[in-house]
């Protein structure tokens, strides 16, 4: 029997994460993302909440196991703000690509954007856990106070591009290589995470 | 009876233009919006091509039908390009921003775009039509041997701003008012369109 890192392994242990993801699921589906609580959701699979901290550490590590996402997003964030402010753009713009262009992860996160836009509760999960989790805590370092709309900002360049690349595989950008494409979109997120606001408005 | 520009309406012509409209909806259903022919819909819809020309104009007169669109997105298109280089960008986020900002034209768009990420027929259109007839337009009068890439690189900040925007309401996105988003956006695609290619690559 494989070990677990912290404590060997029990043989009911793939059960009760299965258990657990299934109520997890559940809760996301009905609830959004703001909505579900680890305490919650330990409640609805009979478990008790340290055993979901045990398995998932926090609600963002519970999400990625329930979109079957190997690595999970916040820690894409903790990487990109770790480098500093210099070259942020291009970093952000680098690992967003790599999670997606991943043969794992990659085919996981084109059913999440399927459903976000066909789907009210999968509108809502996407829309609180990428925008807060992800770009919500990057701009947030950035001490700006429009951070927010700074955040958006990326992330529309970086949902499009996910859309285009590979949703619906438009060419030649979806046989671009990653660090071509990452060249492109590096100083667009740059100039909406540091750049000025815009002094005038366009009429 | 209100009379038609070219010549007087007869009392069969909002049945004959449901019936085109129809025959035009199975038609880039079934066979995409590069598969779909004038002269395909018009035998299908058991009426002469010169009906087609005389109610539509060309193919993007008939999708726009289809898609309830009241303005011909290749407009949008003629608009942008028609004020020259400077100031392209702009424009083209102006624009988009007041196509999708419209009561009419804006929830037909959020429905289109819904099922441009659900149903591959749909994401075939939206993907042949958006990118060659408008994005694929614009880049073309430019002259740049990447301009395909740099169609779809606008493609992917104005999709993904329309997704956050109008699809999924991410706030502050969607509360902000048009002339700040197109401020912000305005510079990403004049730099996407007329700008120098990025001399090196994101390691």
């Amino acid at each position: 029997m494989v070990s677990n890192r912290r404590t060997g392994r029990r043989p009911g242990d793939t059960r009760t994460r299965e258990q657990i993801v299934a109520a997890a699921r559940g809760s996301f589906a009905a609830n959004g993302y703001d909505g579900t609580t680890m305490r919650g959701v330990a409640a609805a699979a009979g478990v008790d909440a340290a055993l979901l901290h045990y398995f998932f550490g926090t609600k963002d590590g519970l999400f990625a196991a329930v979109m079957d996402v190997p690595v999970s997003p916040s820690r894409v964030a903790d990487d990109v703000i770790a480098g500093g402010v210099d070259g942020m753009g291009d970093r952000l713009a680098r690992r967003f690509l790599q999670v997606w262009d991943d043969p794992v992860s990659g085919p996981a996160l084109v059913g999440m954007i399927r459903g976000a836009t066909s789907h009210e509760p999968s509108a809502e999960l996407i829309r609180d856990f990428v925008g807060r989790e992800i770009l919500g805590r990057i701009a947030a370092t950035l001490d700006r106070p429009d951070a927010a709309l700074r955040a958006n900002l990326c992330g529309a360049q970086l949902m499009g591009t996910a859309l285009l690349r590979y949703v619906l595989r438009a060419e030649p950008l979806a046989s671009t290589p990653a660090e071509v494409v990452a060249a492109w979109l590096g100083p667009t997120l740059q100039r909406y995470l540091t750049g000025d606001p815009p002094d005038r408005t366009v009429g």
